[in-house]
């Protein structure tokens, strides 16, 4: 019955998980506080500020959520909508298909912006779109992990803030690998995950509200849909005076999330963004070289998820397969739309390196050739 | 910025997390699979027959939802509910109010039983109830964290089956602690955690359907109001033959899981509960002698539970406290109606050590006498 756990040790260059420091390892390898210990109360403090530096702002409600990336992105929209509210998204990619779902499943009625996959959100059609409607909120992928694409979100904020609406962003790919300014960026709800560019395990999702955002919570007139992830409850847990107990935290994700924003801070934000910037560019030298295709225009590229269409004549899951089981490497599979047709190579924190980068490169001129 | 993490080494007898064995901390610190890996997927499925085995369950729906115990009973409500339907809620402490309050975000009708704190819910009231209204589903705590109560399960089942409602088992605190039997006693869906008997981190539910609550699942006319809690979805991915990807898993925690349940049948199930009475009755004899009264009857107490009066005289606060800060030893305080009244003292899974029942009376008899 009982199975020896020894899994390979695979080198992670997918669209996450991506490698986890040593030091994260041992993080989670930590005996268990309880999670109502004055110890435990002042790690999550220590995260919580932490998150803060990390997503740029002073936004007081900025903790984890206990549950893995999506769950972040259901935590902004149950919280933030109400049956009968109106939401505009903007799709182009697996990531703003998952949101449109979770409007629906709110009751709210849905507004959609299609863009290309492969493209990013025009601003000009955001603009066009709040012509002839008046959503509570718009929601937009910073990082779309099924294609690759950087969203710019400066002038789109612009234009949703010359209405009523909140600003929603999902960076759970671009946190911690490129800039995510959401004080800057009056960016008003945002959600992340852990195992991207964090280099820490799924299972946490970074989240930041500002007082706009809460006041809107604070406003509502139905209960929110979820008791496990209703921030009027979770919050007096992470931030309030009492800390009060709600659920119990997950305390090793937590620990593996406190070393690996300390990791990121020993690092310094904008050495960490070189690096993923300085990798991406040998990656995309040395895969032009092979005569691969990047699904997405230079100016719009994510250096930490490389989208590249799969050459004729090359067989997708057979070439995956002896990456894994002949060298160890994972680089993922497309999704949606691109499934078979592309492949996704990520280079997210830790997995970020520039020997990863030669070891894939070599790996795949060896396997193609 | 960059703070140390250097938690004391704690002996966690509260309501959980229970203590973890070093074994499964080891597993925490094991480099990550990705979440598509076959190999993540063969640990998945390893997972997947020894939750059965830990259920006593040939269901084939049987694994752990990503998210800790609160998620589990969650999922059990929004997949079983549709707006509309009729619940009945049997409540005994604070995990039978937090049902009511699923039920109702689940826009379903709640019939809710309720039995005095430290009591059982009594069989001939569920009958009672049931001559009057035709629920969906009959939901009880089985073992009760806030009060110590053990519900007896059988006849309640066998009640709830002389009509067409499902019943739904919150096994939180009990599983791998006492017997949990989900096919004898026709528990149609259950929920548990993974830090309290299993001896796991907090982060993950257990949870288990038989066909007929797959039936009623399937049979839906509206969705999930969750997206990430929607069994029809999520598992495609754990049990699916495609095993196609919903969320990130948790995969530090899964492997957790897998070395806490390894542990588990090393030592055997019948072991393991005689572990736990005969541990819980060396603490009781150690009690009662030092004055300590029980809040619950002999014959409903919990092993792992044991909830009993705070002394007159005694200071909640301060002996908690003294416990802590100079003997390393948590113990719950009380919750709900027990606030300030109760002390909630937890004997579960690596925690259940006769060495720390002797360390702990010792430590109270230094700090009150």
């Amino acid at each position: 019955m009982t199975n020896k756990l020894n899994p390979s040790t695979r080198i992670l260059m997918g669209p996450g998980p991506s490698d986890v420091h040593p030091r994260v390892l041992k993080a989670m390898a930590t005996p268990l506080l309880g999670h109502l210990d004055p110890q435990f109360i002042q790690i999550m403090d220590q995260v919580m500020e932490m998150l803060r530096q990390l997503f740029q702002t002073e936004n007081q409600l900025t903790f984890a959520v206990s549950a893995t990336g999506s769950a972040g992105m259901e935590t902004c929209f149950v919280n933030l909508l109400e049956p009968g509210d109106e939401a505009m998204v903007c799709v182009n990619g697996v990531f703003g298909n998952r949101m449109c779902d979770i409007v629906e499943r709110c009751g709210a009625k849905l507004i959609r912006i299609d863009a290309d996959w492969g493209s990013h959100v025009d601003p000009d059609q955001v603009k066009q779109a709040l012509c002839n409607c008046s959503p509570k909120l718009v929601s937009i992928v910073h990082a779309e992990t099924s294609t690759g694409v950087l969203q710019p979100l400066k002038d789109i904020s612009k234009i949703v803030h010359d209405t009523s609406a909140l600003f929603l962003v999902d960076t759970v790919t671009s946190l911690a690998g490129t800039d995510v300014r959401v004080d800057d960026w009056e960016i008003d709800a945002i959600y992340s995950g852990t195992q991207k560019c964090i280099s820490a395990p799924p299972g946490l999702s970074p989240v930041s509200f500002n007082p706009k955002a809460i006041e809107i919570m604070d406003q509502r007139k139905t209960r929110v849909q979820s008791w496990y992830l209703d921030l009027s409850l979770v919050k007096n847990y992470w931030a309030g005076a009492k800390r009060a107990y709600h659920h119990t935290a997950p305390i090793s994700m937590v620990y593996a999330l406190h070393e690996a924003l300390s990791l990121i801070f020993e690092e310094g934000l904008e050495k960490r963004f070189k690096r993923h910037r300085h990798n991406h560019e040998l990656l995309r030298d040395g895969l032009e070289e092979m005569g691969f295709e990047f699904v997405v225009a230079p100016e719009y590229r994510l250096p930490m998820l490389n989208a590249v269409r799969i050459p004729e004549g090359v067989d997708d899951i057979i070439v995956r397969r002896k990456l894994l089981d002949e060298y160890n490497i994972e680089i993922g599979a497309g999704l949606g739309n691109f499934a078979g047709k592309v492949w996704r190579i990520g280079l997210m924190g830790h997995s970020c390196d520039q020997n990863h980068v030669n070891m894939l490169l070599a790996a795949l001129r060896q396997i193609i050739n």
